[in-house]
């Protein structure tokens, strides 16, 4: 199986330039990539990174520049065998969590993101294509059920969360265990409580 | 093991005052509980119903008018065996979801909530106290981890995601299963996108 992990390299993370600055999001982001290549490793998975530019990291790097959906589609077209494709900004992933992907012997197994999102998947079923747009665990549900009845979702609270937005940045601090946890505190970054929300402040 | 189900009887869910009505607030919030309360039967759990006033609900119920805090910490006092509490809110929770909870056999197993909470755990250790103050998975933990070494965490999005706020509308409409489901549905919401993010619309 190919394990892949599409990572944008030039403006990574916008939403988070309310909290973080250009730099700090590069940084920031890489500690994420670093944390999913990590944990993939442990669990024997050889991941390779589908970098929107050239990039220097610890695995084999394949560059497409254009969106996600034609350079993962692309992948998915020209391999044979089946195909993991894993977000960069699970900062919450672990071994087991990622374990819940890979131990399904399913033709689809899809993982869930908030927001309607797909932040990690694997397809055994040679004509899988992705649709990143919009709510797009539905459009995957629905492209999945076209070919196969042997679809499964996993139920993963660290797989369910991607971090885009600052309130994401909480659960870094409340359930990370790896770099991207440590780069935030490092940064200055806390919990913070305003009107019964979790936080952060810096 | 006692199940037990806290529900605030009179003025739920305040923060969708902004989507829905008084009225609509307490419907729906029942139809969560009764979808968490179906769920917990359907694994042979027979849940009782903490609630803050006399309520007409399928399952034994006790009055407590006291806060969360005091009400399931007097539950744990004076209960000699081992003691599970789910929120009411958990709309997406299914069966094998809850499984999760109930199936690791440690002194205390904690399910997580989106935002520090702590929607659900189990302790089988009788001086477990709850503190559901601010980031309570943290309290939880401190509190757990003072008691016994033998601590679980559940890793689940459905259990992970309480419904509180508009947003957590759209997680029910994308992967709810239950009456809860199918009350904002009849309702009248459905899914929107705005500038790429997934709410509700109505």
């Amino acid at each position: 199986m190919r394990t892949v992990v599409p990572f944008a390299v030039s403006e990574p993370k916008t939403r988070l330039s309310s909290v973080l600055s250009p730099d700090e999001r590069r940084e920031f982001a890489r500690a994420m990539l670093d944390d999913v290549l990590a944990a993939l490793r442990a669990l024997d998975r050889e991941p390779e990174v589908l970098a929107t530019e050239r990039v220097d990291v610890d695995a084999p790097v394949t560059v497409d520049d254009r969106p996600l959906d034609p350079a993962i589609n692309e992948v998915l077209e020209t391999t044979d065998e089946a195909v993991a494709v894993v977000m960069a900004d699970l900062a919450l992933a672990t071994p087991d969590a990622l374990d819940q992907l890979f131990s399904p012997d399913a033709d689809v197994v899809l993982a869930p993101g908030r927001g309607g999102g797909t932040n990690a998947f694997v397809a055994r079923h040679p004509d899988f294509r992705v649709d990143y747009h919009d709510a797009s665990i539905r459009d995957h549900r629905r492209i999945a059920a076209e070919l196969t009845d042997d679809v499964v979702e996993v139920d993963s609270f660290r797989l369910a969360t991607d971090v885009d937005d600052p309130s994401d940045l909480a659960e870094v601090l409340l359930h990370g265990e790896g770099e991207a946890a440590d780069w935030l505190r490092e940064a200055g970054f806390e919990l913070s409580v305003d009107d019964g929300r979790v936080g952060v402040s810096r």
